[in-house]
């Protein structure tokens, strides 16, 4: 951390800094500007609050100098996190593709998207059966009935399951069926939550909060991290802006800036980051070319019934369409699918 | 809701869409304009799903015309709700104001921050036993520890106990402690604890999320009166926008806007809404001038000390001067303190 | 301007940035951690390119110490800048409110107005001659012929004139007639009409961008003040955010912000930071509140039938009734009307 | 428009409503719901002021049902605007990329860039004579020599000079030398540059304002093109939100949702978009990903000594490698270079 003084800021205010300085174990350095004087602390500076610090008299600002995350960033780790999901590693060459309905409706439904999106070649199914809603008036999810559909999806075609879980107390049920557990953009610093699927060992899918920024989500994921699992997949599903013609703005720079600040896959959700079933090919396609390690797209088998999110989600021709088109450009930029 | 037809919709299209409201038990009633027709569906509209009918061919868009709240909105209850603290209404003429520091840091600190409040006149003291915090190396709160050095402040004070709980299983236990439970922002949209604090009979304050639109705070409102606890104050703390200079944005209009559409009383804080000590004040009387039914300011007797949120905390003097000001300002609008 | 080094530079690295500092005629202070070097600027560090350092092998990033703006800043000037307008001097205790009609639209309409809102006792009329609409098919204003009804209206009522002034070359035309200029939120960063508004010495009123920061208002104040022209007025008048309830977001926090920062006065529009006229009472008494040293407020005597702006407009009589309401609370507050 | 009635209205409310619609030479249609009345206005409701709808008594809001822009929408042209550039048509299958520094620093720079970005591919060659700035303390571009030494760069190289204009009064001296007009992002609501350059038949380069929606850039565009120059081409250049690990948003999703909507073709500026040179890659195969018609790239010979922008200015190698690159993405989606 840095200290910088006021311009107008005393001797004596200098001294209350650099006591307050070594008073907490490290060494301070000066240097005497023409304006300003700054103070360098000396020594690992995470534990020093800068909020102690712009309390003392005579302090203008300060200013970190380390990242505020360890475990999620490259300092520990320089090799990427490969996380294995139905034979291949998230984090490796070959592209993940996880494709479902974004609520579990029926067992019927699970099961007939399941074999259409595994048809297509997807890597994973996803599915809620836990929806966090805005209004209490709507669909919250069938709980553990649907699970059990997924698990029977999971039986028939051998796709492993994603699905959300909403509360610490939901975490032993959701983990004994689910094979990727995701935490949702709402709950991304609820942090028992983060706490508690960090005390497994399943791997979490940790969506980026839609007003978070990249910080916060690394941030959120060292939770986890500090937690003691290690398997932490960040996905990026757009961002809350002033624009009004989309559901969401997709950051599609998130995807290369996480990727240079942290070993953790990055994971892109076209669905929600459009908001529309006609924008989410070219959304998918550009986080394809932008580095993402894979993608989470919503696919219903009938769109235009479904019970959340049926405007974003593609139907299953479409679907398998766009799988061709995202096999074209993973291989121009040189991955596979 | 209405509903736009594309200017290039065909005569089937429509019938798709009549036959589509009209399985649903609905009335449609079209409109034949120029260059779009629209369908205007008759009928309490709320359960109707947007985005089923945005998925039916020939749509262009569809438009909300009720609000998704019924509960919190003056449609059910025309006068302000009350909710009684320490002798007075929160809703009515009188303000409120709650004070203390952000966390419990010792026995000590609340006891003295309990009697220093109350001397310059607060409602209600403030202090944190479970803290949420970005990072999972800062201090995380004294837990219910915390919360019994609280109730001796009140033993000693009078002064109820305002208190964050921060997940469902948590409900119980703070409950037995606290005289009102705080939701804070970044849990605005945990639906479960939403849920769990309707099902109690506390007051809770409901803070907004930085990211969060006034409808959604409405909304998550609407959780818990849906639950069965009519005694909720929504809470603007402010917002997160492109402005660094301070914080977070305080969203001083939101005051207005949500005292015409809501029979709740509307608190501010403008600790949280400017993330300065030095700005607060300014914040505090312009959000009386705005009309909020009161104030919630974090005061701590050593800032300098703090271990969470000292750069935005009062001390206990600026504190005592701030409260003859606001008296000043809320008699100028008809408010008394 | 302090240069962090990234964990991995070599001393190369260290030596090319010392050498890079030293030949633009600066001495290199440097401060050796355990994890990152970093190595202070000793100088006016204002003419040296963070970009350019930013591309040195080795570095991290940089961070600036000085703010960009000088002649805005209170280094320069610690009293307030006082800018004379009709009998009093806004920036002083006394607070200026400019009131009027967005467009001219008639004669009899501005003359009409004038006389409303004297009558109210505003301190100025305002009232567009030109207009910035973000449609080419909307009202862009009388034009000169608009100029020449307000100076009728000023005739008959003393009121000076406050009007925008929408690109360079119209300065010479607008300042024959006005007493203030206005640069509109939408040319904040035009930086030809600040140069040529700062070319003369007529008072400008400066409105912020409506996605700009404060830094960018006040060196936006700065191009101006580098031209020659001290008279300028800051005016808050809503920030672009998420909220949709609203048409603006009023950043309330941006008057005790810039009063810290700067000498120049601050003015606050109600009317278009909220959008909506019935909303405009409650952030033209939290403006008030706040600190603002005056107010800037849409009034026409018709607002249904006005042809820009009418829903944020006021009747006068709403007028009349608010400017008794901002006489209680800018006395609360130790200011005058 | 559609006029939604308060759920209070009175039948004398409604009766206002219908003779305010048929004052205007419209036809009224009602739809009476249980909460709402709601009433359909026939007719083509460009020029009907919504504000002056919502003024009415009894009127809650009102509802646009038409697009704001007609002759930048599909409604007025299906097949896409083709702009000549060097040899290919901008809108067409084959790509364009504009590359160039920042700014025009010397006869010599511009040269060197000019050569460099010809052999790697560019179809035209960027350089800013004017430069928009934020602080009037730096290099603000060298003026009419610097389009003087870009002529000489088109002399040897053959590539056409896209260079920005600032004002008005710039058009006719920027159109004698360069062959595609920029309008800068600060600029985008500058509705008298707009209208100049409509005025002229070069093709004109459209920024998105960094606080602009896409309605806006619409509207924006419609400005030229009803001046009546129909050569636009949009450029998304990234946008303003809370994220701070980059300089801008790039809104990638804009490139899919423009050219649903307008026949303009729409260009990418992955470097400011960016704002950092190591992740101008990554952002520009998105762009190509994504749909875009072209880009437009900073490439400096010397970036670490560039006058503006040297952060996001690619060096010549790494733009020769990226266009390698750009090319296999362009075919994978079934686009040329």
């Amino acid at each position: 951390m840095i200290i910088v003084m006021r311009s107008d800021a005393t001797e004596e205010h200098l001294q209350g800094v650099v006591n307050w300085i070594e008073k907490q174990g490290y060494k301070a350095r000066k240097i005497v500007g023409e304006e300003h004087t700054i103070v360098g602390i000396v020594g690992n500076d995470r534990p020093l609050s800068r909020e102690q610090a712009e309390r003392l008299p005579g302090v203008e600002k300060t200013v970190p100098i380390l990242e505020p995350y360890k475990l999620a960033g490259k300092g520990m780790q320089q090799g990427p996190t490969r996380i294995p999901l139905n034979g291949l590693h998230v984090g490796d060459n070959r592209l993940a593709v996880i494709a479902g309905p974004c609520s579990v409706e029926s067992r019927e439904q699970i099961i007939e998207s399941a074999h259409m999106v595994k048809e297509a070649g997807a890597t994973a199914l996803r599915g809620g059966a836990f929806k966090p809603r805005s209004s209490p008036y709507t669909f919250q999810g069938h709980g553990e009935a649907a699970l059990e559909w997924m698990v029977e999806a999971r039986e028939q075609t051998g796709l492993p399951i994603v699905t959300e879980v909403m509360a610490p107390e939901q975490v032993p049920l959701v983990t004994r069926y689910a094979d990727v557990l995701q935490v949702g953009a709402r709950n991304m610093q609820n942090f028992n939550l983060l706490t508690a699927v960090g005390e497994t060992q399943t791997p979490v899918l940790l969506k980026r909060g839609m007003m978070s920024t990249m910080e916060e989500l690394l941030m959120a994921a060292e939770y986890i991290l500090a937690s003691g699992n290690p398997n932490v997949m960040l996905c990026e599903r757009g961002i809350r802006t002033f624009e009004k013609y989309t559901r969401n703005t997709f950051d599609v720079n998130a995807i290369p800036v996480l990727k240079s600040r942290t070993h953790l896959p990055v994971i892109a959700d076209p669905s929600h980051a459009t908001g529309h079933w006609e924008f989410v090919p070219a959304a998918a396609l550009a986080a394809v070319a932008a580095g993402a390690d894979g993608l989470i797209i919503e696919v219903h088998p009938h769109p235009e019934e479904a019970m959340s999110d049926g405007i974003q989600s593609l139907r299953p021709d479409r679907f398998a369409d766009l799988m061709q088109r995202i096999r074209l450009v993973a291989e121009a930029v040189g991955r596979s699918l």
